[in-house]
């Protein structure tokens, strides 16, 4: 199987919190970070997601953004610290490479926001994804 | 009005189920093809939605992934099988359009992806989408 | 058409810059805040939108992030100021209800969320949204 989302990284289930059509799962990453998914709770039920099931974490690229420092009093659950290692600038949208603990991930931000935040490689970044965009997988 | 959301599948409502902020709507397409919406309550509420409403599901082209197989063990609820019928490969993004049973989609990845996935007219692919990245609309 | 994405400001645009694939919208909203939409050039040019163009922006729910002041150095264009209204809580989810100039929005975010930024009736916040979970209409 090959899927087009550019981010999976690995992680292990700490937490399932159901709602009555919707579920948060906590998930620690391969590099510690802890991260929140917010996903059906149809999904939980049927792949059987608990605490201690290793899990992969899937991200599209459009739902990365970025910021220079991490952010406080914000809703976005998930901030992850990072390096950036490529900037591809095209038309309208740019892609941005970080290099995370445990994995690496894809953004694709507007070409405004790379000039705006000046990203390059080697700049020091924080990649932001709202929980409602991770999707998870069994391994 | 018209919409710039690419994804536009009629089809009709077959399950609701209420959260207390969220809720599910399942609709089949008119490929026949089942689906799954993760709105909110007060938009189920407001527009009546119900066992039986005409439907059109609404998909933004961002938020389409493209997978080259079914995929097992995912939390994505929505795959919808095709074949690919055009690629547009920008600086940073790519258009992928997709014939699927019913209807067309517009899937926006990154140009790395079509690469990875060897992406071209002719190749059988699974449409994937989160359910909270569907809207609906009454017809 | 009815649609279920909660969030509708009217705009006119005031600039459009296409790349390859996709192209970014810049639309000056009714309360004078500017947005940016990324969408696919297709629906630019089968739209017809150019400066000048009046247009409803459409923003899903569960795209709206919370963040309780602005934010420097993020990539995410938007961001909205305005004061909460009205938070309702779920099992896993809360759907919060933030008063702007020229109009309303309504951010779906996870309950922990709502607990974290202490959000309630009265509290400044500043809507965040990606552009690319921005879709255009015509009026």
């Amino acid at each position: 199987m090959s899927l087009s989302i550019r981010n999976q990284i690995p992680g292990i289930v700490t937490a399932v919190k159901a709602g009555e059509v919707m579920a948060t799962v906590k998930v620690r990453l391969t590099g510690g970070q802890e991260i929140t998914a917010a996903i059906t709770l149809e999904a939980v039920r049927e792949l059987g997601f608990a605490e201690g099931s290793s899990v992969r974490t899937l991200i599209k690229s459009t739902e990365v953004s970025v910021s220079t420092a991490a952010v406080e009093g914000l809703s976005i659950r998930n901030q992850i610290p990072g390096t950036v290692t490529d900037v591809v600038i095209g038309g309208a949208m740019a892609s941005v490479k970080i290099s995370v603990e445990g994995g690496e991930l894809t953004a694709a931000i507007t070409k405004d926001a790379v000039a705006d935040l000046q990203l390059a490689s080697g700049a020091s970044v924080v990649a932001l994804i709202k929980s409602t965009e991770i999707s998870l997988a069994t391994v």
